[in-house]
């Protein structure tokens, strides 16, 4: 019988966390565009094609997921029965990526939605869950993939149709990661749940737009909820802005009177070169999850960095809703981490 | 400072919740088929038809979620502000009717996908965030509607097009509840959170079939965990099998020691009449929260059911997988209330 405190919320939007709940391991399976990008040395499998010998682009995500997912727990010497838990999501309808993972892991299993902010709201559930006592291992896992997204959300990119140059590109490749508290690993320290901020934005290809508010949001509420400025981290790392995003994102916590700028930035900006012509950045689950789970949890590892808020960014829109006229509404949530 | 145990993990798959996380409200809005079979008088709001005055079955869909959200908090006397967490989910692509119901409640936002099983794993996401000290108040929410789900899984109503006899009715309706310690309510006593269960089934009218398994293969579990069998409840109730997965998944427990005949009953086989023209009978998220939340939630605040075991269950696939020759996975949690 060990004593905890009863009460963990703290502010309107946050928690914070007493247990070391840890990121025990991590692992990145990246797609061929993301494989030749500039933190390529930091996934743990790249594939050189989309296809990688499936029948499809969806059964090749799915492929992927598993593959992260088993990495993961091959490099915390867990197998599937270990595990609690496994809370995954992903971009597809029904998100069956998720859903046929979780098929051959065989763990018991809680689907969630919150388009590219999956790593946050996971990490999050999971976290939670954990200091909570409810398990003791939790598996948490996300993907996207360019050319299965692009074509239930747009066009087949056979087509290949034209994009606006604020638009983003939908990173191919995977992510996982195991909580626990037992090991080594960045701690989950705080985290802060996101509300839907909808910034009236219609065009679906503007997404680092649309979703720059909903981080502002999230961040203001982070430093507000946890009476912290951006110094409190070496760094803190929006989802999938992109370059229009991020800049919107810092204007807006400079307008609050928060200067983010100097340890600031985006994953969706460091995923790939300029002159892979990916317009604004890398968008997509994959992009947070690359970048975080495959760079930033290795430069944590090696402490280079020892204090990240890792903010993933959703746009939670459908293409019915977005020929509905509807706006799209967007979601961040905050996930502090400490090594 | 009070003292909990840390370890709230039972078995393989299942929780033990030692708080009184309890549902303090419960409110359900429910479509015109729904208004006219046997349930009607439980439910709090009925409509006549399918658009109440919206300009699309997607918003009509939203207003009813909102509505049955604003409902329980009124029954339970809080206001948005007063809510930490919004955990909600739907049938729709990207969860859209909980997304835009979440920008208008303005509560931080966990979004999940469980297609009928949402309210099963909202109930015990839910129930174990409270009980573990991040939230004093959680709202979970989840809908379906006939006319946006058939058009988005199968076809526009409009075309008229014939279902065999052993598919279907997805319920049009929303339930939403408020979870807390400081009330009156049935509290949730223990969770097995569900496993993905394949049967095999590729039909994706067969969904009560390929549910079946996912529904005996989560009692079973709870019974093994728990170390009880089905004589501890008073009403063991799957959420949308339908007439031919309740006999399947009787027979599935039967051949596994466990006769739940006695008092096993299912919300697919209780919404409709017989002459309703339902074939199977209801599906959908808002089968299980309008029996339950309905029905069965009075009933056990009126004492004359005391221990109750809600197992809500899902069929994962998507029009893609089903298209790509895949079987639909299925899940299913199941949720013990004690009064």
């Amino acid at each position: 019988m060990q004593t905890l405190r009863v009460e963990r919320k703290i502010g309107r939007q946050s928690v914070l966390l007493e247990k070391d709940v840890m990121l025990l391991s991590s692992a990145t399976v990246a797609g061929p565009k993301e494989s030749l990008g500039p933190l390529s040395a930091d996934f743990d499998r790249s594939y050189k094609d989309n296809i990688i010998k499936e029948k499809s682009f969806e059964k090749a995500e799915c492929h992927m997921l598993e593959e992260a997912c088993y990495l993961a727990l091959g490099k915390a010497r867990l197998s599937p029965e270990d595990i609690d838990f496994f809370i995954a999501g992903d971009l597809l309808n029904q998100i069956v990526t998720a859903t046929f993972c979780a098929r051959k892991l065989a763990i018991p299993y809680l689907g969630i939605y919150g388009a590219c902010s999956t790593l946050s709201e996971g990490l999050s559930l999971g976290a939670m869950l954990v200091e909570g006592g409810f398990a003791k291992h939790i598996l948490v896992g996300t993907s996207s993939h360019n050319c299965s997204a692009e074509r239930q959300f747009r066009y087949p990119t056979e087509y290949g149709y034209q994009k606006p140059g604020y638009s983003q590109w939908t990173a191919t490749g995977a992510g996982a990661v195991v909580l626990g508290t037992n090991g080594q690993g960045p701690r989950v320290e705080s985290i802060t749940v996101g509300k839907i901020v909808d910034a009236g934005v219609k065009d679906p290809f503007a997404l680092g737009v649309a979703m720059a508010a909903a981080a502002a949001d999230t961040i203001y509420n982070h430093f507000l909820d946890l009476e912290r400025d951006p110094t409190y981290y070496n760094i803190i790392l929006t989802g999938d802005l992109g370059g229009i995003g991020k800049k919107l994102n810092e204007d807006i916590l400079a307008g609050k009177g928060y200067d983010i700028q100097p340890n600031y930035t985006d994953c969706g900006v460091l995923l790939y070169y300029p002159h892979q012509k990916v317009d604004a950045g890398a968008s997509g689950c994959a992009a947070s999850a690359l970048v975080f789970l495959g760079h930033f949890y290795r430069k944590m590892m090696a402490k280079e960095l020892r204090k990240a808020l890792l903010v993933a960014t959703g746009a939670l829109h459908s293409p019915t809703t977005v020929l509905q006229q509807e706006s799209i509404p967007c979601i961040a949530h905050a996930v502090s981490l400490e090594i």
